[in-house]
């Protein structure tokens, strides 16, 4: 019957936390958004590798195409029947829930004014609720995904809002959660981010056309300009008339998720002003501040440690070095279905370089601890190829609690750190000092030192939810 | 703007019109209930090629698999996510609409109840008016296809009718039209016939389980006894309890399409008590006296002309003859998407017996004149086999008018019937006579020569809609 | 070990016994050879539904295409890889050896004067000792296939010979067995059959271009002008020059293989100026007059035993009737890889049509039993259908024998007709009495009577071998 | 005519030069030899990722399976048919001839002794005059590469040679060139590597298993252990008795690929004693050394002029930064089949971290400059980035001439620095200031400063072949 009950709860979807990425492009002249999207998709590849899938306006004709894989696999070819003007996308990793094409997106819809299209990043802290109270009202679902529970909303607003940007302002008053939201009409490209700006969205411009995506990457990648980040709680409308925005929803806050600076980001991207690889290189100099320890070398765990394992390096003077040689032809560790294939694909995918650490006393850096086995893996690596000494920095802070934002963070009881003190742990990993970047220095990887008001979300290592959440 | 008004239609999907299969399995004992349907399917298959899917309740766990392509294709392997005691299935042809795996069956869906799986076989008069009130409160929908719009209803009547069954018994009155329905909660399988019986559907048993199925050849593939045709009107409901029947919605009337007999049906089929082999023979018996001719010998095309044939032959004593080799590797001609594809493989496809026709004067028979084409290249092709005379006998009348209830009919404009009479057709496929089923005689194909009331639908002969149609 | 020596000999191939098809475009004028071989492989599917093939020259550069399953998969569309002017092509049935793509035809193989390929039907009786004397002289083989040795034995003759036809016709000299042989050099397209004409081999014109194929009904499906059979023991260059014929190892023999007329061949095939079809209507009148019986009704087994019952039929004067339907979306039962497949496609393949047989004396023709269960699983459906009797008629003899020229017969162990008296036959399957083909009458089924020599081969019935095989 | 040259020459594949990948198992114990190769694939992916293959002695029985794609593609699964205890696999990148399947190694040939497998890593020099020459004998080929010559010769000396091992000996004195070769009997595995050593080949152990593969980083990858580098020259046999080494080829001269150093090999990889990780720093030192310059930062492009940065960084003591990020999940510049896909590659693989090079002078490292096309490219990208100054620096001389050895460098019509002085290159990719490394100053990558005989090849940028070479 538990059995049962689990297969219920992963085929009801009550868990779709997951981390994606989202891409849009209004052209105005010659670009094949279809193609623009393709690209752009390559560059967001990190958000998501599960699914992917573009949907177009073609002369106010919507249409579309999803898969499951990498966008290399599944947009190999773009086919003729994505021609268009207008095109919004979307990569996908899903953590819970069933990884089958009905769940990827971007989602079309069939309403009373025609056709819609929805992609969004983000996780609802309150989807269920509104779920079932749609469903109170005879609503159904073909997917266990929010952006359904979104679609739906936006649907029903839509037949008394005058327009659909304004459907989307109203719909965002009953979302609580996270979200860089996109939504095309036939004719127009609506992005929206919520009020708290937990997940990245900005604009661009190529020539006379109009960008949206999760990160700048992906600007840079295709070309284009970057123009500025959709402020938290704002809600762009791109058409005929140029771009518009609306403001209703702002209210001058952000809690800007800060895994997105540690992990999430690639190192290149800008968010919210601040470059994710500049503030990796600041975790770094913090840890060498927080944990000074006499070594000979240091090393990043490819490739987000690189970053810290610089950083450490300027600030103690401790020589870079390169520790581990990455098998770029398998998938990333963090994002891997379950656990034993986690575990069998360290050794295939690191290796570590012996002259570089044999005999000698080896700082380590790495982003994160999520689960121990990872790190103790490579530990017992570094040590099998000589080295003398392993000292362990993580350049972020010990995690104790679940995300309801979107981030793929295991239950309270599976975390490692809600079952072990730090030197604990560092005797499981077989390190010889381990340490964590300290949470009350997180603010600094954003260069907000002394700010009166909180402007990121931690709540994942410190309990500060800046929205109640269950759980 | 035709083109994108065109393309919109195409979309939009308000020409659905097809025909399809469905099969379903209430497992009491050791079943697997998608084989099981699997192997329904397989003889099922002649009512739709394109796509087909299985969905399963195990252990009230619903679940379910769909895929383009033949059964034999998709269901190469029965997943092990299809294990499971209840299961409805489907195999479908769509002549409009795009051919994409959304639109195929059955459908999952979610509702305040849990989750529930529709397949249907037939066409909604009203699909498109409930589509937009629905919408008008604010539903949407991610297909073109009228299950969907049956789903919505079901599941809004549901929010008020104690059980299942009675929300698809307060669905019926909304639809009109034609359906043979099957619907899927975790614990029960509901089977529906439209108030008219349009298409067929039989129930079963094998066993202690009960099978509904489309046709009678479905039961004898799996071994399965048949116990009763579903009454025009009627919705059976079986779960732990057994089978109970509710005939709120029986009216009396029936009005089964007479082209199952000409055409749709596989001829082992028994419909309404009449085996569609039978009524070919009769009609074939029927061209006999309507248009004798003298001739050397008779011959069908098969596979479908066969039956009739060999009725001409035993009215008439002229020498039944194989008069075509049919190559089985390729698909049925009828059932083709474009007109450029039907010509190309007549001639792959049938290959006249040239010793059986040399010198011969010939009566051909075949099941229909759709389009002209077809006709003509059959006819030259036993000419150049050296034929004599080639007479051609139809088992079903000229078509003049369109079938809203499901069946590929092209429209008016495209309908060859009206635009030539018969002497002019018999020119144009060069045939020496040719002669249609006459229309007044089509009761007698099942056994119903001077009935009071009407018992089928000729509609697309005649004119007479048992139901009130737009166009 | 036991295990292993078996694995070895599937592996290593000694009995790869299996019939194919093979087709031939030599095109002067806008022919597109692979296109053509595409429509001419369709037709001859019946005979090799494994794996097929095209290989081409163009302008002189031979390259080719080929893949597992049926043509209208495999060449879906015609890769631009293969324009060309000359094309052989080749359709695949294995019933021992590998499925493997490797084993698939045409080969294509380089040597000394470039490349050529290569495409045979038939078996070879000395392969193996051919293989091994070439082994010997340091020959490799990459495949398990009669193709490849003939191919060495070619490249071998060509260093001495002075063209590809001669060393042709000095490869014949070593092969002992059945073989209807295509080889196309860059400017050459050779046929050539063997010196008994175990397999059918024709040459058909198609505007100025020039076909060879297996059977007619593949030149009647292109639109080709059927000219002549190839003789046994002749080779026919077709090149810049037009047709030039080699009659080197033509003996005035023949002994073409009985069961082409009995069941492989089209029926609308003519071999060797007998029509398949009308040679089966005869085995009908023969076996009416062998086993005289009072019946109702005769039917057929689908599609092979059809004719034969038309034939019985005739000469009977009990009326013909369709007795079952085949269910056209599953492939042949002779033609499957194993025993349990086998069984249970019988009862989703075929379906008794009950109206047809209920409560009648009937005759049930098919073509041959090769295995009891078959039969038996028929006999049994018609007796549930309502059938009083059913009286069997075989329009082949029994077969003891296996054999060495092409045909998949199982061991003598395996065959029925080797461990049972048709009495004890009759009884196992059920039937109410049973009659084969009579061998002494085979002779009528090609209308030679009385002739002084035999003309056919018909060693698995008789035993009479017309080249000394082991075994 | 000339087009159909060109279609002749890379048909029959005169210029199959390619790089590859080897590795092999001999289990002794419970290792499953095919899964054990196909984690060894995954850590020489980076040699070859056109295609692959594992083939396996299974008591005694030879199969294998081959495909197009990487190794996580066509091993997705180890099919049961894998199963054995000796194993020998290989990965392929070709630059010429057609990428098919049937070029995929390993090779498994059939002649007078059995089976056996052949996989090699290298280029003859004379694989055309030999194939000719065993063509003269009646040979044939039926694919393009130099594999299936070598496994001619090894057929043939096997005649007269006691044991395999002998004939692979034999076999050794007609090969001019470089290979790396396992040969796998049904019993025995042998090692062979080319009596200059051209490419890499080593010896490894896994508990009473034994390994070789093309580098060391594939014996880390599974946990084996290094035993080491087979010789120039030497056969190893692997069998039932253990390991057994046969010196009849050995010279004591080694001329070992030093593209292997600045390029092909994982850093991680232990060449003949050195590791390439340290040879690439070292040649950042060198270039430090050759061309000072005055700079803010130091950057690398990703992944391998990352080493020589680092080399350049230290000897400098300018600081290291990372000036790109790259996105992983595109495949290397150098490996893509046309130079249009190259183009376009670049912009979607490469992203310059604007942070870190704004406003600086910065210096640049790179492994080479092949074609100037890439460089020109990544130049542009950092000055759009705000760069002040690029200095380019190349880890390698100047390539002037072809590879005969299996390196995949274009002709020396193509190579851009046959064309350009450095001076103008440098105005051609718009840097600053541009230096190769000096090829007299090469020994010192592998710490062979002042050896009295060159011990590697460095052909490509002196012209200096070990081997007399046509062209």
């Amino acid at each position: 019957m538990a059995q049962q009950e689990r297969k219920n709860r992963i085929l009801d979807g009550y868990i779709p936390h997951d981390e994606c990425g989202v891409f849009g492009v209004y052209s105005n002249g010659g670009l094949h958004a279809a193609s623009v999207c393709r690209d752009g998709l390559y560059a967001l590849q990190h958000r998501g590798q599960e699914s992917c899938g573009i949907a177009v306006s073609d002369m106010g004709v919507i249409d579309g195409r999803k898969g499951m894989g990498l966008v290399g696999e599944v947009f190999r070819e773009i086919p003729a029947d994505l021609d268009g003007q207008i095109a919004i996308s979307h990569v996908r990793y899903s953590t819970a829930g069933k990884s089958v094409v009905e769940n990827a997106q971007p989602l079309i819809m069939r309403y009373l004014k025609g056709r819609f299209a929805v992609a969004h990043n983000g996780n609802l802290v309150n989807a269920e609720e509104i779920r079932e109270e749609l469903a109170q009202g005879g609503a159904m679902f073909h997917t266990t995904i929010d952006s359904e529970v979104i679609a739906h909303l936006i649907a029903r607003e839509r037949v008394k809002a005058p327009n659909i940007e304004q459907a989307v302002i109203h719909t965002m008053h009953r979302l609580r959660g996270a979200y860089s939201l996109l939504v095309m009409s036939p004719t127009k490209l609506i992005a929206a981010r919520d009020p708290l700006g937990f997940r990245p969205l900005v604009l661009g411009r190529l020539g006379d056309s109009w960008i949206v995506a999760s990160e700048t990457c992906a600007l840079d990648t295709i070309g284009a300009e970057f123009i500025r980040d959709i402020e938290p709680g704002e809600v762009v409308r791109i058409d005929a008339h140029g771009v518009q925005s609306f403001r209703d929803n702002c209210t001058g806050k952000r809690r800007i998720c800060i895994f997105e600076y540690i992990y999430f980001a690639r190192p290149d991207s800008v968010l919210d002003g601040v470059e994710a690889h500049a503030s990796r290189v600041m975790a770094g100099r913090l840890l060498a501040r927080q944990y000074p320890v006499e070594a000979d070398v240091v090393i990043g765990v490819p490739d987000s440690g690189l970053d810290a394992a610089l950083g450490l390096s300027r600030e103690s003077g401790i020589p870079f070095e390169m520790g581990f040689v990455r098998n770029n032809y398998v998938g990333r560790t963090f994002i891997k279905p379950n656990q034993s294939e986690r575990k069998k694909s360290v050794n295939i995918k690191l290796n570590a370089l012996a002259q570089s650490v044999a005999g000698k006393r080896v700082i380590m850096v790495d982003d994160s601890i999520v689960r121990g086995t990872t790190s103790a893996n490579i530990v017992y690596a570094l040590k099998q190829a000589g080295a003398r000494e392993v000292h362990v920095r993580i350049s972020s802070p010990t995690i104790h609690n679940p995300c309801y934002f979107g981030t793929d963070i295991p239950t309270r009881e599976e975390l490692t750190s809600n079952h072990h003190t730090v030197d604990e742990l560092c005797k499981l990993i077989g390190a010889d000092s381990l340490g964590f970047l300290k949470a009350e220095s997180l603010g600094e990887l954003i260069g907000e030192g002394g700010a009166p008001e909180k402007t990121f979300c931690d709540a994942c290592f410190t309990g500060d939810y800046p929205i109640a959440c269950k759980g």
